[in-house]
């Protein structure tokens, strides 16, 4: 009698490979990974210092952020006191699994809780490539505009959670929250969503709350998670 | 007695040959090409829209839009009874000479003056690929940030024009005008500027006057530009 083993083999791409020794590092530190993916300007740096100042008592907290150029980001982020790595991508337009796994031998992953990595601002190219994080998370402005769901759709289908940030400039701009909610919903339905202005503060709470839920949730267990 | 003859050797991308190919084609029509670029919401149809309106009588003038995904672009700028096609880029975050060549077959280039191409909303990819046209135009944004020419100088280097859109909301953020324009001339001194509001029309008339002279200046001797 033959008896068939089902094997399944998986072809994965390098980076995805990559992306998976990352996941193995954080989740053999307990350390809870997001990505943060955005249009230029639409306010990633900003979050992430409104997030490591509400949250830097609570948690050990770490940034990398990825820039073609400049270290202006992690300068600031540095400033507030925690620990952050910038990777200068040298043009490409987008981190990759392999550009984050080279910036971790900077940071001390057991001492952490929290790395929130910081993509280069474009709404395409992030999107192929996984990091190895636990969730990927967009943050888009009102001045980008309330058609950004349907002309970019594979960024909002592809995260876990989204913000949208100036909301303190709303009544500046042209913008229809039905037609955008109604994208985000069609693209990704019941995708979690924060309206919120990292100026004001406005709205950034139930953000806070969120992190907070997805740590504990973490540090729970780490398992199951989608490599992201 | 031996006479050496200087072979001058240009290995071209495949790309710069299909670029050069658009180039003949828009020189032969007498078809001025500008590519505009910018991040997503910054403002490239509003400033394509505004630009029809004020030409249409002037120049025969018809527009390519590229983009992730939809017509929505297209549609906006056919809708002021210009030509114009859109090209969906199926996921890919620039466009590039090939894209460009297949698309023009739907326009009469020989009865048009002028044709605008709305690149992919992207700070960084599209600045890698030739199109074959005249000048490249970045179009960007005050919500934006001060620093972006600092974090993605590719884009700032390589153009002939550029626009800052939204001045109406100038005062709503914290935009450092004197930080932004240095930035500007460390990257490309001397770049043509223009500070506009599409919204309220503020500065346009510039611009209008910019194109009014490049379309003239290449009526009067369609050589020697840049393939952009």
């Amino acid at each position: 009698m033959t008896r068939t083993v089902p094997v399944v083999e998986q072809i994965l791409s390098a980076n995805d490979r990559i992306a998976l020794q990352n996941r193995s590092e954080f989740d053999a530190a307990g350390l809870f990974a997001i990505n943060l993916m955005a249009s230029p300007g639409a306010g990633k740096t900003s979050l992430i210092m409104e997030t490591v100042k509400a949250l830097k008592d609570e948690f050990r907290l770490a940034a990398v952020d990825g820039d073609v150029a400049t270290s202006i980001d992690s300068d600031k982020v540095a400033a507030l006191g925690v620990p952050a790595v910038q990777i200068n991508t040298g043009g490409a337009c987008h981190l990759d699994a392999a550009m984050l796994q080279a910036a971790l031998p900077e940071l001390s992953l057991p001492e952490l809780d929290l790395l929130v990595v910081e993509n280069v601002g474009n709404l395409i190219c992030p999107t192929g490539f996984r990091l190895g994080v636990h969730r990927s998370v967009l943050i888009a402005s009102v001045p980008e505009g309330d058609d950004k769901p349907y002309k970019y759709p594979g960024m909002y289908q592809g995260v876990d959670a989204m913000l949208l940030n100036k909301m303190d400039v709303l009544s500046a701009f042209d913008f229809d929250m039905d037609y955008f909610r109604r994208g985000v919903e069609i693209l990704n339905p019941g995708l979690t969503f924060f309206a919120v202005s990292c100026k004001t503060g406005e709205g950034l709470d139930a953000w806070l709350n969120w992190v907070r839920a997805e740590v504990a949730a973490f540090k729970g267990a780490a398992a199951g998670y989608e490599i992201r």
